[in-house]
């Protein structure tokens, strides 16, 4: 269906505004959602006049990721298009990936005699654990040709990134994780499962090595596990697709660099919604698309705290009415999941969306939540059809077929 | 899907009538839509005893044409079978088409030292331009053994017909429009772009310098750009596929094409709703399932006619309870696109439809509009599942498996 969308795309001079208050969905409380729970008057009177529904990022039952979330509301298949977990990782811990790449997850363990003890190494406290992975990063800049990237992480996890001198063919990242997945047991050695995966198995080969060198008289973290090998997807960017100049506003890395996966230029922010907000507007005129994350939402969700939630969608509702001053041809406000609190986590059901433009059927909804949404116009529906409706209301879709 | 439906076909002697409201669905203008507004209270009343819903005719966000939309109604694939816009062109024009047919758009251009001055050749009067083409005709009947049809059109358009003697090869189609774009350029020369279209190409190149030599005196239509080359689509028969023998009613030609291409009957009807009843009650015992189309609702919703539409909206209203005197077993009754007044176009909103059967749960709606069917059984559902729906309706779909 992207491939038709493309054949149809058309430029004009419309606005599209994308908010992914991610975690939106929920579940109820005494028989209230978080959105139910929420004072939210601007929200609520947008929906009324919006096209509303809830959408399935990936398919009924089925709880995503955070990645495939966000590629499902930029239009692109899930299922199609498939980011690697060492590549999530990196783009979390904030590297730049370049198409050359191939990314890892990493723990620190505690080996002895060949056999892993602790695959997590006791859990050093992080500031402990980037020493060491600074260390690592000082003694070892590359393998033969390669350069190697060291992103440190929360205690024990860290990420590698294998910088290439050339495009590697695709396969290149089959190789097996070294992690042995139970205490015990020796690492798996580094095992290439495709002709193609050989040269990247033999820099990793030296890598590990040369990293037990630096690290074999830690006390605990004096070996790692390598899992989630993967390289940067040849994804269609954003603008070749949609004809749409993009522009992401998020202060998680990992957001920023899904966003820039795809071609959107990014900027490092740092705070809240107010600065979020102050970033829209100064690169109002110079972008066609925006796409602004609110994170916060999913981590109350994740914790469980549902009153948490509730005060960061009030809050956000209170920024509303500056960013509808803006006067964006279509806005669209929904989730990339849900994160229920009561299951603190994430989960399979379907998002609560809200579209706004002259162009909607409206007055289906009395407000901005999970039953409301259930009335709307969209009824319940795949997440990648939201761009297509995004761009068919900014009239940037011609007609298919005569 | 169709061909699982082609297995479970069974034939008895109930009868299904589809009318197409052409253009039916609308969007609000203060508050209430065109069919909101409308005083219909046979079709209201008809609703609340249906099964109720909305239907896509390709895609959420997708603005269907003529062709994609009626062909998606009589169940197949828009996607898979795209009707080219040589052929569209044609029929439209009241040609019948045959499986042999080349089909082309042609506009009358000037040309001067070799150099498209006006690709429209100044928009000649209809009148004019229809001597022109009678003269063609008259002076051209045949290249080669390949018989050449000239279809007059408004201003300086026209279509010509490439009837070969012999069926032709996948991709005979496959030649690029002659129209530079721009004014300024040379005519793009006829290319074909596989070896199957070559012997279309030569034709095509003889018919210009044919077409050249009688109209190079003109004072502006003095020469021709070719678009859209299309062969008719080796589509299953309407009646092969689900056992109906079906007749169309409808007054404009293109409908009457499409239905033809399909292998509908189909004969040229002038005027109004109330001459297409006549006929439809004159043929009601040799037809399994009609396929009856009202045109105006659209044509008002194109020109930005909100009030005009309604009216539409209300005549056909008034016929309703003569038709359901006929005793059907099945109706269905909805558009193959919306064409909201606001908009002044096809657009990609969902189309009301209502299904009136003795198996229809029916009572969730309170009439017939946007809101209203939201709330009907068959929610949002694609188009082409409406054919399966229809045959279910009318008892004539066996059990799929033991």
């Amino acid at each position: 269906m992207q491939r038709i969308i493309q054949d149809l795309v058309q430029k004009n001079n419309t606005k599209i505004l994308l908010i992914v208050l991610d975690g939106l969905g929920g579940l109820p409380k005494e028989g209230k959602t978080e959105l139910d729970a929420a004072n939210k008057p601007n929200l609520d009177s947008l929906a009324i006049n919006s096209a509303c529904g809830l959408h399935m990022p990936v398919a009924m039952g089925i709880t995503p990721g955070s990645g495939p979330g966000h590629l499902s509301l930029f239009g692109y298949d899930p299922v199609e298009w498939q980011i690697g977990r060492g590549v999530l990782e990196a783009l979390g811990l904030g590297i730049e990936l370049k198409k050359t790449d191939i990314a890892i997850r990493v723990n620190y363990a505690t080996m002895e005699n060949g056999i892993i003890q602790d695959r997590r190494a006791g859990r050093p406290p992080t500031e402990e654990s980037r020493k060491i992975t600074g260390k690592l990063q000082e003694r070892i800049k590359k393998i033969d040709d390669v350069e190697i990237i060291f992103a440190p992480g929360m205690e024990h996890r860290f990420a590698v990134v294998l910088r290439f001198p050339e495009s590697l063919p695709k396969g290149s990242d089959a190789i097996k994780d070294t992690d042995p997945q139970k205490e015990g047991n020796s690492p798996i050695p580094v095992t290439p499962s495709t002709p193609q995966a050989e040269r990247v198995a033999k820099v990793t080969e030296k890598l590990i090595t040369e990293i037990s060198d630096v690290i074999k008289n830690e006390p605990k973290a004096n070996f790692i596990l390598l899992r989630g090998f993967s390289q940067v997807p040849d994804i269609p960017h954003f603008e070749d697709t949609y004809g749409l100049k993009s522009l992401c506003i998020a202060v998680y890395p990992m957001y920023r660099g899904l966003a820039r996966l795809i071609g959107m230029d990014a900027q490092p922010l740092k705070g809240d919604i107010r600065e979020e907000i102050d970033f829209l507007k100064k690169n109002y005129n110079d972008y066609d698309f925006f796409f602004m994350h609110v994170k916060k939402i999913d981590s109350y969700g994740e914790d469980g705290n549902f009153q948490g939630k509730v005060s960061k969608i009030e809050e956000f509702d209170k920024f509303l009415p500056e960013i509808l001053n803006l006067k964006f041809d279509v806005i669209v406000i929904t989730g990339d999941h849900s994160t229920p609190a009561l299951m603190k986590s994430h989960s399979w059901h379907p998002v609560p969306v809200l579209l706004n433009s002259p162009y909607v059927l409206g007055n289906t909804c009395k407000g901005f939540s999970e039953r409301e949404c259930l009335k709307g116009e969209f009824g319940i529906f795949p997440t990648v059809n939201l761009m297509p409706l995004a761009l068919a209301n900014a009239g940037r879709l011609k007609k298919y077929g005569a």
